[in-house]
């Protein structure tokens, strides 16, 4: 589509403004997605804590928001994500991650609240955990796999931007997992190798 | 450029953090461009107040951080902006403002602390002025011209994220101004038609 046919067709957007709580994170003005940690079977290690968890109720990992944006590389779709402290076995909450659809897109995220890393890595070997921590902004280059990881004992907070066209791609990672893991070892975090990871995609 | 070309061309970005403090906007890890207010001549509606302040001392009115990114449409430039409390007669400090060079990319505003106005206003004849508060998101649509104004008695904190390739016009405000001035009027802020706009482009 030519450059000025896109914007023939474009939908306009209008200035708006929405609230989210600095410190929680949560918003008045619209409803969040939660992921209960049923959702993310066969993502975490421990099978066995995983059951054992769901059964006892079934606790929410992590909330985010998702607004409504014209499907364009000329707008952008912000919101907030709250991963909340716990662990699966040794394993800490995590968000479940993804690619983006269209590969070759960014994101950016500011930490509002808690601890915890992004963990990244993009099809060419490479990967990143970069801390979060309140007031660091993390830097998600495109091409790049991206999963947050309470590893505190508060809500982990994030506020985050990207390109409104760029999509989300679960599907990888649902089967392959991440190729590292982030795991408790004696009170203290700690990057491991995934033993079920496989590099065939 | 055709997309294969813009992929083979693109200067691979990596994973990265830094840190904007959360109360003050204030980062470590660069240094930020400052305006003192000398550099805005002009720009504000009482130019003899504007001398005075000028040479009283030349307050800085803001200051912001600028990262460089590869300027591409695939990439996000992220920073924080300070506005500084004051006024130049009944006028709020406030940035310059600008378009974007490309006109039609957009741009989020996350306030972290403090008060005030972002001022938005397009080609087409719509303006906008919403609210600044901490926790508060705004979104600059496609199109729109933005600056941000601090009404309160503290600095007016924002974290903003934009298409890497946006680019920065402000030239045009610079000698039009913005159709709408934001006062104070016994304490309180009052949105007015700009004396001096005119509708030539
Ligand atoms: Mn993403
Ligand atoms: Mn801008």
């Amino acid at each position: 589509m030519s450059q000025a046919n896109e914007k023939a067709n474009r939908i306009a957007t209008l200035p708006f403004s929405a609230h989210f709580d600095l410190a929680s994170g949560l918003s008045n003005d619209y409803s969040s997605t939660k992921r209960p940690l049923s959702k993310m079977l066969g993502m975490y290690s421990d099978a066995e804590a995983f059951q054992v968890l769901v059964e006892a109720g079934d606790p929410d990992v992590y909330e985010f928001y998702e607004l409504t944006m014209p499907d364009s590389a000329n707008e952008l779709l912000f919101g907030t994500s709250i991963v909340y402290p716990g662990r699966v076995g040794r394993e800490y909450y995590m968000t479940k991650g993804h690619f983006h659809t269209i590969l070759d897109t960014p994101e950016v995220y500011y930490c509002l609240n808690g601890q915890g890393y992004m963990l990244m890595e993009n099809p060419e070997g490479d990967w990143k955990a970069e801390r979060f921590l309140p007031g660091q902004a993390v830097y998600v280059p495109p091409r790049y796999a991206h999963r947050s990881i309470n590893t505190g004992d508060v809500p982990l907070v994030t506020f985050f931007v990207y390109r409104a066209d760029s999509g989300h791609d679960y599907g990888t990672l649902e089967t392959k997992g991440f190729r590292k893991l982030i795991v408790d070892r004696n009170g203290q975090p700690e990057i491991v190798d995934n033993p079920k990871w496989s590099g065939e995609r």
